[in-house]
């Protein structure tokens, strides 16, 4: 017997938008778009066309998508037709193929929020969906605090329902629009929706996280007969949060009764790139991962307990609830070196350096790296520098040149003209080869003005490494991350470069320290002895 | 008709110790289970005595407590009597009212991990409970993958908790160990466990958060029956943590059914108290707050959407499940390019400042907060930096001071011993009323080494403010935060610092520019001038 197609709807790019703190550049809300659609989520829904000018820009170059692109709106205000209110014509002319509009389904909040009779707000819920679907679109109807509402008075936020569905609404999706409907209640009224007359594959989910239960409370609908769901990556939304889809797709995937139910457009090698889709929306909104993450998190595989390390060496089901490997996650034991070894080993081994299984070395470049990563250091997304920190411990990395000294300094005072600037200027010494170098360099970037002391910095180390020189003139710096981290009981700065080279070679490297500039010294050093390295220069 | 009792039962001290990257001390130990027993938890689990030397001192050190203390262990070992064992002998010389032992109830376990014959195991576990019962503590049997068991075999599995049961166990916790079990799975199984005949006020619930579902797992459980919930502060322990008593307790207290049906002893004023002690725990642990956390984060109760923040105004209840105050948070309407006029209102009469809604300045307000975050501002977490905004533009933010330059320099060396170091500096001449002042200093963190550049700007420019002095000597700044961000089309640098002062109030302040130092200073600049505004002082 066939499995019932279940759809999921990725709300990041609007729901997600309300996070504290999170603001999508349109060159961002690009990125995540393609990445939604790459794993095979049905429906994205893009942002609020003419709410704002990110919105409106990012619906103007959005890309293809297999995904069902949505615009979000709201209901046509009362005293004009669907066709002549302008915030919904907004939404409209962003031209999706399908359009999703909040409208209200709690009395209290029809009469106080927006001051109209009942009716009134059923015949402009009616007057909206039918404008969509006039238009060729496919409709959804968000019914905001639909729980509440039912609650209060569930006879009308029934009839909102159906006056969406009569009107060829494709979807009605409930909202527990504040977040505090729990998971059973949510499952007896949605089991009370289908029974008055609205079928389960026209029902949507999305809820909030106030309680902690955005997931349960998904599932609980899913099991009463909802077939999409709603939800952001990492769980980002208003306040606590959206459902997170990325705790909500491999649940639905791998476990019963979901599995053998339902069906999905995620194929099990699209699940296998779940964590690094995750950590890519990290990336581009530069948060820390979150390492408890359900699934995805760093240590969600991490097996800290004695008993339980040693079980699974055993038999890894034993503490496991999945096999990490499906979700693109790995197993991590802290205590263990035994399954550290083999892991370095393949990690060597992808840089083309074999290690004998015995070789003490093995343990020594361990240690190192478990003491750095205390001190702060992060590997996992700056491969070059662990390559150095392993050839070093090895004896591959031979000395090309070692910094004396450096000095930078930032000014800001005013200018001939009185105008306040800032300038910053950096003093390298280099010895190479028992030559001493001095550079100077000033910060300055494209449009003439201050870059900062990183930027001086980078110019005045790769102004003349002499001998070097022709090996490091096409290398740029590209990108720069901070991170304030901990290491020991101080804060410390954690900084990450970028680099890249004229044939397209991209690398990164890491530096730590309480002084964001010497931080910043230490990843550009690495940046450029890297690069040395790999080339096979020899040191003069 | 009275409610029936539910017992509270925090793990933090145990199971939240095996969080990655978590190492208690034996003070800051001390210092949670005070907090704890002030909130009104009924147990609480201090450790594994003899497991390690921190545990063991700490069961040594352990402070009196209401709650129930207890002691965690494992159920005797095969070919040794209870009381020749001497890994529980270590448990019973703790000598706490309470001692609580994992056994095996899941057969696959008992022959796979223990190598033991079935009944065998059984009579580990009768003969460990009657040897915790025989010495007049109260005695838990902690049930160890135990749904995962009673899948495989359920009469197995409810054997070992017979066994339990018959030999005096007080409490018999279902153990979700790996996480993986579904919430109504959990339901269904506790329920056949209670028809069985142990009943639910003999039962107690251990969830993990492998699924994102540990808390409605838990609510699951209750709802079937279950009398102790089990979890940990701020969801701390193994992988993805525990349950998280800091939204269960909330939950249980002021959701139906379970406020109608149960009482717990956590009284209305120490709910209150909640939101400040899951900041206590991530003080103690030098951890970032996670602002999307449900009832006690930073943004539970933050409404960043223009629509809903206009509703808010009207009544709190349209957006907000519960009133953050009973909780110990507060309501927050930041401001962003989302927000409208209504949120901008809300946000100034927050501030004390009413501001009738035709005046013209609101939307001068609004272009100028727009502008900058199209810079690379951000408003949303640097509240104090937008309130100094608005009085400016509002023409009620007196010039406490100017700063005519500042110099910053940073010098790696080597010292006389030959060590490579750094080392930060910082000038700042301000001008206080027609008199220039000028300031030097290092940058020094608590054990004397660099702190960088930011931290000697910081202490140059708090070193002498003249008559402003008094008013700033008690701020210390406690976060810094940094992103790389771009302004129009250049990248730029985007800096939050969190400040503090000695009454505990802290706020937050934004610098951007392609220069981190100086983003850094105008931030640091912002946490003055707010301070000083704040307080109502009048320039000199």
């Amino acid at each position: 017997m066939g499995r019932e197609r279940l759809y999921l709807y990725d709300t990041t790019l609007r729901d997600g938008q309300q996070t504290a703190g999170v603001q999508f550049a349109v060159s961002e809300k690009i990125a995540i778009a393609r990445a939604l659609d790459a794993i095979g989520i049905d429906y994205i829904e893009g942002g609020w066309p003419g709410a704002n000018p990110t919105d409106s820009e990012f619906f103007a170059e959005r890309p293809e998508t297999r995904a069902t692109f949505t615009a979000f709106g709201m209901t046509k205000r009362s005293g004009r037709s669907a066709a002549n209110d302008e915030v919904l014509a907004a939404v409209m002319n962003a031209a999706t193929p399908a359009v999703c509009l909040v409208g209200k389904t709690h009395d209290y909040h029809v009469t106080t929020a927006l001051g109209l009779a009942l009716d009134e707000n059923i015949s402009n819920i009616r007057a909206s969906v039918e404008h969509v679907v006039a238009s060729g679109r496919e409709a959804l109807f968000d019914a905001e605090h639909f729980f509440d509402g039912y609650k209060a008075n569930p006879a009308y936020a029934l009839e909102c329902l159906r006056a969406a569905k009569d009107a060829g609404a494709r979807w009605i999706v409930l909202c527990d629009t504040n977040g505090g409907t729990l998971p059973q209640e949510i499952g007896t009224i949605v089991t009370a929706v289908i029974a008055a007359g609205i079928p389960g594959d026209r029902l949507g989910i999305h809820c909030h996280d106030d309680t902690g239960q955005a997931v349960a409370g998904s599932l609980a609908a899913v099991l009463a007969g909802v077939r999409q769901v709603q939800g952001t990556l990492n769980g980002l939304g208003e306040r606590c949060g959206n459902a997170n889809l990325t705790s909500l797709i491999p649940t639905l995937l791998l476990k019963e009764p979901f599995r053998s139910q339902l069906e999905t457009g995620i194929t099990d090698a699209a699940l296998a790139g779940l964590t690094k889709l995750s950590r890519k929306l990290d990336d581009i909104l530069n948060r820390v991962p979150l390492r408890s993450a359900p699934y995805v998190g760093a240590s969600a595989f991490t097996h800290k307990a004695g008993l339980h390390a040693s079980a699974i060496l055993k038999d890894p089901t034993t503490y496991e609830h999945i096999d990490p490997a499906l979700v693109g996650n790995a197993r991590l034991i802290p205590m263990s070196n035994q399954a550290g070894q083999s892991n370095l080993r393949a990690r060597l081994a992808s840089m083309g350096i074999e290690v004998d299984p015995k070789d003490a070395r093995l343990g020594a470049i361990l240690d190192e790296i478990k003491e750095r990563e205390d001190r702060g250091y992060a590997y996992d997304g700056a491969q070059a520098s662990f390559e150095l920190l392993a050839r070093r411990e090895l004896g591959l990395l031979p000395e090309f040149f070692s910094v004396e000294r450096y000095r930078v300094t930032v000014e800001r005072r005013r200018d001939a003209r009185g105008r306040m600037g800032h300038l910053s200027e950096a003093v390298v010494v280099v010895n190479i080869g028992g030559e001493r170098r001095l550079s100077v360099s000033e910060g300055i970037v494209a449009d003439g003005s201050d870059g900062g002391p990183v930027n001086a910095l980078s110019k005045a180390l790769a102004k003349d490494l002499g001998p070097y020189q022709c090996h490091i003139e096409d290398m740029k710096l590209v990108d720069f991350k901070v991170r304030i981290t901990h290491g020991g009981t101080e804060a410390v700065t954690r900084v990450i470069i970028d680099s890249e080279d004229s044939k397209g070679l991209r690398w990164s490297t890491v530096g730590v320290s309480p002084n964001i500039v010497d931080a910043s010294f230490e990843a550009l050093l690495d940046a450029i002895t890297w690069k040395l390295a790999r080339e096979g220069v020899q040191p003069a």
